[in-house]
């Protein structure tokens, strides 16, 4: 059971040299009231949304394997991480910093230098969701561009770099930051040509770009350009270790080696050196590997799923021109709470119907592997019908 | 001839205590090749535009009538200045800041306190040319609202309130501040109605407000509002002295006096206490008991002048329907700096025309009563005519 | 033996409800290979130093009983340890913080206010070895008092003081940070009567106190004073996970419930928040809940092994008046490469000589407890002789 | 009488183009009421103390003959200035600044860069006596260092700077900042062999010097090196201008042309261009050419002055060995107070006497030539004796 779930929610072949060495949990009197492990399917997660039973256990045959620790989040599997990272966005060096919070942070402070200026989408995690830590702490000037979108046109850029330059102390845009896929945006995505624009703009004028790519594993099956493509048009990029690949926290910063070298101290200035990292990110280099496979059987499966509904009178499914992990789903003749109740002794779970629309936001994730689609169907049919 | 245009340029009486003391000038053989002292009728300047000359000969005089010197911008002539615009403003107290960018900056930096976001208009000075000193030295975000406007909609003000609420950190919103008039959108005032609406609201709120009044003292003029009520609708107003009084620098910002209080230190943390303020604001006393009346007759003068001018082929003044000491002129027929040489040669200084429009910006002031309003009018006729 | 070396460096009775639920793992081929687990006695760490397989077996073995995961460090385990310590403390409320660092950094900032100067001993770990965060990133002026010494003279304290108030521009102390004991003086405690009358004096001035205790649980036993009679004389104090409780990272802040409340934005700002902090932190509170038997019993085997080993000649065990943890040991006719190296084939670590004294710094822990005492001593001896 | 005491003041020969152009006041009813201009000799001024008649009397007269404004503290006179004394500090430019405060930080500020520590002295001007606004605003860590000397000794600096690079978080020195005269110590001065070694050892590590020079000007007298010689060993100079060159306010900074031209911009964001500066500084050229001649003339006479009043019983001269302008008169059989009120009557100020000895500190200026030295004792003899 353990072993197929795990299967199901990696896409991990039996041969793994990680499942190699997992040996099936013994089940205990304990253990046999709690749910059952690697079973669940979740439409609110990026990841596989492993409880505290399911990760520990893996983190325990991944360490029997052989773990090796990290001193102040440096060398170990940090540093394998960190390599492995920077090989496959593209970069000369990456670096771990516990939080995207701090990654972004750090990235945007160390690329401006003494240009002060730094213009992000209105709509960013930076400029939302951050408690202003880049004015508070170092002293920047966020420029919140293009309100309510999801992109950042090349127009506004251009307007703010020059309006800064004509002020009476003139002001240099240092960085232009751009988050993509947006997750308060129901992560909608930029267009990769306005990014080309933006990016080849910014170059000319010698202003340097980062890119809060938290979820940017994503952009490849919805865009169909390599994280890499997106990489390549900025100086610094940042993805999350803990959402599309089950770490427990924890972000990856990549960049060149001369800037990433020079954060090291920074991190630790933070308080963003943690003594012992890996705990929470062992696991990470696994699920990275198989990542893009993972996440398009997920969305095939998805969209069986959703043609399925879709078929039913009732289920009604909406995309997004720009969408990536994120549909909509509405079911008619059915309160919200019950549909989610009922699915949830399926242990299924989704998320609470929006109050304006009475749409169930459906995140699409390799969890959706776990149950065979055809189970699903009729689950979702069963909890609409009560 | 001295006495004359003096008194024209400030519509001082004869008996006025500063001209008791202030004897003419003796005129020397080098003063003979100088311009004649206080007869420059300029309509690119707030106030009378006062040369070295003419300075330092206004300040010898009121010098021998007694100036009390202030000690590191303390007491003597400046205090004397600061419970007088403290009255004329309606607030508490009053404190003598040597620019309006530091003016602005402790004002918004002190009334934020822990909540660390200010609500700005995007073409205010503050956001555009005090060099994000706000961002850079005390860590504030400033959120630019209502690009090109120059009033602050309580719409985006509310928006933006909520918004900064519901972020993953909520952050406050500890000020909101206006400039009004808005010196980026040629001196046009924001509605008084609307000025009522954001502090009504911010209030209720708990957001502290601040007024950018650079130029506050033209505003009764235009609006039918007292400065009293403008500054009623804020916790702090700053007042430049340079720009109507006739100061060299300086700045006066106005409040409640415990918040007040707490600024001398701060000001002087910032390298903003002058060992000795006076030299440059002695005059200044003087002036801003008459500003509004001179203010008034200005325009009275230079409504006959525009509609002299505007009866004549060729001529043509646009106002602007919320604008304050600007209008602009176009004069047909002629080179823009041909014109403005001729006129410079009746001493009479005009801006260069605009490049989109071709109009010149004409500020009005009270160096237009400087000369009777007929001589001005054949100025300008002679100087379209070549 | 698994069970074994655990009691024996934890001092668990075999009731313990960790163990209740802890199957010694099955030996398998490759494990063979591998040291054996929990047996290493180390004299260069602060707790049981565990590695990656030790620690992953027991968050394993802990999990399997139960583990309540935290959403971005809030919730589940985290605040059972919060609860915890701030009932360890005698505080109304602690937060969980993920280094040291932030944790001193976020307290001195939060009780600094509007109060800017902070007197911090010159040997302190906040003053050396934290990237002057508290000055870059939050404009506080640390004073260095007392250089070379491990506590801080009142007399230096009160000069400080009442310089800051008599300068032109009267600045006020806000905080007072001791560190206690000094990790950069080999863990030498300031005294109590010292603390107690910086403490009065502080707070009859109104000015705050910070305690940074990363390794407070280890007073007790050498000065007879409780940790909550250390922290009664703070208004905050920081005790870390990593060092006597085993956790892998993390730090706990401790204070007034209305302080601590305020600063889980900060943390968030700061990028502190880890998303999942469970990982690292999970088998702390076992480990807290002993640790004042377990440190007890280490140094009563330690305190055999330093009498036997003193006993012999070429052997020297040089305590420190107001040392903590840590011992010198001197060994005279080996080398120290050799001596050290000989004992790491017994599986104990020691750490390098001192270049200048020749010394072995000894630091005790409960590791001492895996191994009988005469085995040490014998250990001890043969290293010696060689 | 004007023009006498004028002269005695400023030792200016009839020939200088100052007066040249400088009419004599008309004497009017209400000036005869009024103290003589120009008479008062002072020990507790740098400069000439001008009050507020004087000095407007004298910037008319300066006027007349021609000072060009200058706009935003830019051009004009101010260049003219700068100009100066870039010329005699034998550096590449000069920038003015309103404030001493503000001309030491922008220096550090600058000249730190990505180095955040800063050496300065525990007596300093900028550790004491300014707001802590290297901290509060630009995020440095000054550290203090040498409590209660005049100079830098290298060992403390080697060992701070030795230090700094070894904490956890490698901290680098950026800018040593020494203070010669120091105004808090009686204006003592520090060793040209001890700057000198410093300096050397600064540049071999590539740590920026800074000098406060506030009253550098009086250097040369005592020491026998000459501004530029002090000047060459820091790479920044600030020099005052209200002190002995009777400006009202302003100082001047000096150094490298690309350093100095990236700071207008900064002074600019501080609020720190005064829209017209000129008022404040426009005497100032004409007295700093003269102050070496004026400084020296003072000394001979005041040095007549002490060894008159130094062969009376009752009166005791006290020299510092590394004093500069100041030393120490105490006088038996007469209070304090009745002493100075009897000199004050003669329009001699001197300071209070100090609590702790009862000593006047005397500090020597031009002041002294305005009456002959005679005069002056005859005063102070008469004083004494009541």
């Amino acid at each position: 059971m353990h072993r197929r779930t795990f299967l199901a929610g990696t896409g991990l072949a039996a041969a793994s040299p990680l499942l190699a060495t997992a040996a099936p949990p013994v089940a205990t009197a304990s253990q046999a009231r709690l749910p059952s492990l690697f079973s669940r399917v979740s439409f609110v997660t990026d990841g596989l949304d492993l409880d505290t039973r399911e990760y520990a256990s893996l983190l325990h045959e991944t360490a029997q394997a052989g773990i090796e620790a990290d001193w102040y989040s440096n060398g170990g599997v940090v540093a394998q991480l960190e390599e492995k990272f920077a090989g496959l966005l593209g970069k000369q060096a990456a670096m771990f910093v516990p939080t995207g919070t701090l990654a972004n942070h750090i990235a945007v402070r160390g690329l401006a230098g003494d240009d002060r200026r730094v213009l992000v989408q209105a709509e960013s995690h930076l400029y939302n969701d951050s408690g202003d830590c880049a004015s508070l702490l170092s002293g920047l000037n966020l420029v919140p561009l293009a309100p309510g979108e999801a992109t950042m046109p090349l127009e506004e850029v251009r307007e703010w770099v020059e309006r800064s330059t004509h002020g009476r102390v003139p002001m240099k845009v240092g960085v232009i930051s751009i988050e993509t896929p947006v997750r308060r945006l129901d992560h909608r995505m930029a267009g990769f040509a306005q990014l080309q624009r933006v990016s080849a703009y910014a170059r000319e004028q010698g202003i340097r770009l980062h890119l809060d790519g938290a979820r940017l594993f994503n952009l490849p099956q919805h865009s169909g350009r390599g994280v890499r493509d997106y990489a390549a048009l900025f100086d610094t990029v940042y993805v999350s270790l803990w959402k599309h690949f089950n770490g427990m926290s924890g972000a990856i910063l990549a960049g060149d080696a001369a800037f990433i070298e020079g954060l090291y101290h920074t991190r630790r200035m933070f308080g963003g050196s943690l003594p012992r990292a890996w705990p929470g990110l062992a696991l990470v280099g696994h699920y990275v590997d198989r990542y893009a496979q993972d996440y398009a059987q997920a969305w095939q499966a998805a969209d069986r799923l959703f043609a399925a509904l879709a078929g039913h009178p009732g289920f009604v499914v909406r995309r997004l021109e720009d969408g990536t992990s994120r549909c909509f789903l509405s079911v008619a003749g059915v309160s919200a709470s019950d549909f989610a109740q009922r699915l949830a002794e399926h242990d299924i779970v989704i998320a609470g119907a929006r109050p304006d629309t009475g749409e169930f936001a459906m995140d699409v994730n390799p969890t959706v592997l776990r149950r065979p689609t055809e189970a699903l169907v009729a689950a979702f049919l069963q909890a609409a019908r009560g």
